[in-house]
């Protein structure tokens, strides 16, 4: 506990400075590398690294209640800072497991990179066609001597311009069969290119692009713990990450929006005192704890089981929630504060282009729906086959 | 059905046209009165002025389905062409009712400015604080020997630069009675301005903006129908106008909607034969056939009983609704088309954003179901005191 | 129209006497069976028969309209007819196309057995395991040389004990293939039984039961327009009847449930006036409207292009809206009319057991859903894959 | 935790018992008494008395564990046991304030009877007309040389026939204001009678009835805490009892029917793997644990801080999640199950009329909302004008 009051204390220092940028990103005025600068400066990128190598070792449920403070108020630099979590994620929770060789170094060079130089971390694995499955995938690699080569063209990467790190997933390139690997490709590797910038109703602050890799070299010791063919184990393991991160940030988000309503509404006595008024606050404000709820009791079950069924349940079922708690909130937003939610460069205008893209983000809800529906219903959440990977 | 034939071929000649404008203008880039402007060559503005002085002499429900034809491709042009239906609809009714003097006066020469001259019309009756409604108003007017001078200040005035006329609202500046008068106001007469353009999600091609009213000179052939302090008589007989032209323009645009979702899940073979999503499409179209049943049975009430309770109530009950589906299609696009639905440039991004508006147009989701809730419950609803006028 | 005046002015003459018996009927105090003779006595076996046989000739929404007015006030009666509708309703629409032979000669007799006879006619074709489907089908008949003999046993078979014929699907024994055809059983053949009466939450007063064939033998001009092998193309063909019977006469329960708490509301002055209650009445109205609205375009549009694929789509369309209005009528029953809703023998109570049963009924809401996601994104709705008969 | 699992174990070993009986009871063929008498023999009236008095001592969030063990069995039970525990556990959470005199006499009174001689409480607090409210109250005290004798009229008393006393609410006939007091009234005062016992849709377990008080005289010592017209302090400050304890039971049923759902969709292969199916078991399956996190999270808060607006926030929040939750699963439940769900003693059957009656238990819906939309829109809580007492 006493980790995340460090923590927080230290993104309760940040979140004027974001606060300031956060428009201007928004309209394309404003770099957002500087709002990452931010979160560099204030150490953030240190959150799950273990304490044992100087990190803050945070819990699951910790860092989640990060991301919602963030969320609240830059929800697209929190979704920046998960992005550098699910990079590393997997990484900081094995920690405590031995390991020898090339996993081992593996961690260390990590662990190092972020802890000592500052390094942040993000992934490419969409590509256009296949989304984030693993089947079917384009990027490819080959052996060389001393590393592997990798040429493909990766779509949504996030961080783009201001990670150093990018975490690739590539298939054997001599094989017929789906084996996919993770490797780390640094962002000034010789034939990384990035393309077009994404433009969206919002999102603008996750810097987000294509990416282009071009025959790039990379030494052994980036290949991802030192072993090729582990992408399909690890997904279907470690769901949390995928799905979870963005839970945080985006229940922050929708804690901001339920904020700006009431504010709006409490300025009109009259509104205020309307018991339609006060029916639908109420309602919103009994979904918004429901979901909070329901997040930090699946994160909390993460730290307790991490990988079991129960814990990837919970995962799925609160990313689900959230989602649907913004589109709650966003319908009720209009009705309650009518076209001043909608005037350009209000607040309230931003955080509804904001809040249309949890549903877009993995995992959608029907996906959502399904790993819970078939976990009630027996189905072997362990076997690959189970997954539309 | 034959008129409407005739002008429903009318709007299909228009649509390309306008569908090749209508990103245009909402970035900004295309001027928004050449659209309406199409609308004029296309004798659109006649719709509604009855056949006896060279009108179309359409229905209500006849011209709830030209603005659904439209609104399904230009929803804001839709939106400008109801303004002027809603300023100029009541006279329409009335035109077989005998009347004299300065109403008959009155009467004729809008007519003649309409359908001779093309003369485009709106309203301008909102105001900050008090909204559209009439009490409280701070616009005001006194009279002259030969007529009236105004002096106010009006917000969201749709079709500024646009129409010839607006139709204003004000007050009796001699008494302390909420005592509310129609006048039309030329936007080329003196001491008319209009401030800034508003500037939101959407809406840009309906062209709305401030209007100052400073000391203008109306001649006593203005004020409508010819007699004073028939305002709230207006409204609480009417709301049919105030409410149910907007209903037809957002029908259309859900309508819209869901061929834009429909179209895009077809694309994917594996979609399109997914039992969720078929479950979901048969959802929304559901929701769209009941949403069109409602609305079409309720403008077919008001074509029999204008005025009247049953066709009130229906009207507010098929308000509401369009607005609930276009929730519920704005919600379904994201999960089912994901990051496409919000791609900028993209023509369902800009669908989801003009959905908004309709929760935000009058009469708010509450408001509807407050009058027919209290229409089912008994309420005198031709008791002035039923209103929060 | 007319025609319907004259139809419903005989239902208003009998609803006061089904209402006396409703309640009785559903505690199993009184027999469904002299509910059923008023019905007889009243004509309505007559409404669909055609006005060139001495019948009413009503089309299918002035069915609908008839069943509704029932439904409002005895729901498992209107059922029950509609169970005769249904098992006449094919012959009766094809009236005017020309046919000879054995065809026309079995119709000429189930018109002269319901118009002259005054014989009421049902169903029988669910069995345990298939349900309502005609794939897997155990009954199953074999020629002789002037009939068939039918062998099986049949559930959920309405109207047991009450109606005089039975059509029943059965199986050709002599083939591997699903060859099924449709016979009329009379319930006094040698050979037919009825089991055990279906006892549940309600639709008492439908008089349910298992049908045992024990070797039937059955006249040939009882089979069912004198072809065999044709239920199939029956079914794809006109689900109307299957759909939408039900859809009247649940549409007039959700209007009576609708009353009932508008009533029990209005009562008391203080919630009357509350502007949540009105906010709640309005949405419960506004869907029951939109819903009418839908059932009655669906009904319209079945008369004006039976078996397409436009009216079967709005029939389906109907079925569903109409449950989930129950649903939401039946929640809000809770809510606004608290302990007194469940009271044991209250009206109310009743009601919202027989709500439940709408959800139930075929097309059940899924293959609502199923048929209507289909028809939109473009899947042969005649090909008879795309069926799960 | 200890002492809940030794508690849960109890509980555990019960349940098959209460299982066997639940049906009839039910039915109206099972005593409910003896199932009363199966919770007395468990030791469980002793749950919330505090361990210095030899009692269980369980906090608020282990108490509604066991209440939601025993409602997923036997939800009438679980309610009626919890109006033992609403009627001491304000008495069990202040046992470890210092308190005196009249106070510490009948505090020490209440916890020897239910702990050493094993009694059963239960409330009498609804008057017909003005429900559970305190004001308008017309039962009434005066006072004698050495007690008080009430008379009144109380509805809707769980417990009827079972409890040995009954906390009564009653009004000082000397005044004209709303000055409320509790008494303790035993079963077996002379005077005291119960009328015809409730028969409803479902409930029968709770053995509620009227009862009627005829100038029953009670002893000093049995005036709630010894202190007259601190009722509508309590009510205000302590909403948790009134309102929470219907949840945990509540809880448990929404388990039990999500449980039957699931086990009757999982028997068939087909639809446990249809995607729709999945979807809505995966939807359900969610609400239901947001539901949980929300109620435990609201438990936790009332042991963190009784009485506080947050918790008092929570816990309504939580009453009204709880009864959504049944209404959706309730209406999924025949989606999903079909007829089997509503044919006469099947388990499930009795589960839909059970869970009707959430809605209806106090905090009704729009109460909970009304409290939750106030708190959060800034109203003094603990201003008795914020009520509708």
């Amino acid at each position: 506990m006493t980790a995340l009051i460090a923590v927080l204390a230290k993104v309760d220092d940040l979140v004027d400075q974001l606060a300031k940028r956060v428009g201007g990103v928004d309209r394309g005025e404003l770099d957002s590398g500087e709002s990452y600068q931010l979160i560099r400066d204030a150490g953030l990128l240190d959150v799950l690294v273990p304490t044992s190598v100087g990190g803050r070792g945070l819990s699951f449920l910790d860092v989640t209640k990060v991301l919602e403070r963030l969320g609240a108020v830059d929800v697209s630099t929190a979704l920046g800072l998960n992005m550098h979590n699910v990079a590393i994620g997997a990484l900081c929770e094995t920690a405590d497991q031995a390991t020898m060789g090339a996993g081992q170094r593996f961690r260390e060079w990590v662990f190092d990179e972020v802890h000592t130089n500052g390094r942040m971390f993000a992934s490419a694995t969409s590509e256009i066609g296949t989304g984030a499955r693993l089947r079917g995938l384009r990027t490819v690699y080959r052996r060389t001597s001393d590393g592997f080569v990798l040429t493909g063209h990766k779509s949504f990467v996030s961080l783009a311009g201001v990670a150093d790190y990018f975490v690739v997933t590539a298939r054997d390139v001599t094989t017929e069969e789906d084996d996919v690997s993770h490797f780390v490709v640094a962002s000034d590797d010789p034939g990384v290119r990035f393309g077009q910038y994404w433009q969206g109703a919002a999102l603008a602050g996750t810097s987000t692009a294509e990416m282009f890799l071009d025959n790039v070299t990379i030494p052994r010791g980036r290949l991802f713990m030192g072993v090729e063919g582990m992408s399909l184990f690890k997904l279907v393991r470690e769901p949390h990450w995928m799905v979870s991160g963005y839970t945080g940030a985006y229940l922050g988000l929708a804690g901001a929006l339920f904020d700006r309503i009431t504010r709006a509404v409490a300025k009109d006595a009259a509104r205020a005192e309307s018991p339609v008024v006060r029916h639908e606050i109420g309602r919103l404000a009994t979904a918004l704890r429901a979901a909070r709820a329901l997040v930090y009791a699946a994160c909390a079950e993460v730290d307790r089981a991490r990988g079991s069924v129960e814990a990837n349940t919970a995962v799925h079922a609160a990313k689900y929630t959230v989602g649907e708690l913004l589109n709650s909130l966003a319908a009720a937003a209009l009705r309650l504060c009518g076209s001043k939610a909608l005037a350009s460069g209000s607040d309230q205008e931003r955080l509804l282009r904001e809040s249309q893209f949890c549903a877009v983000m993995p995992a959608k809800p029907d996906d959502c729906l399904q790993y819970v529906g078939k976990a009630h219903l027996g189905t072997n959440m362990h076997d690959v086959r189970s997954f539309t990977w």
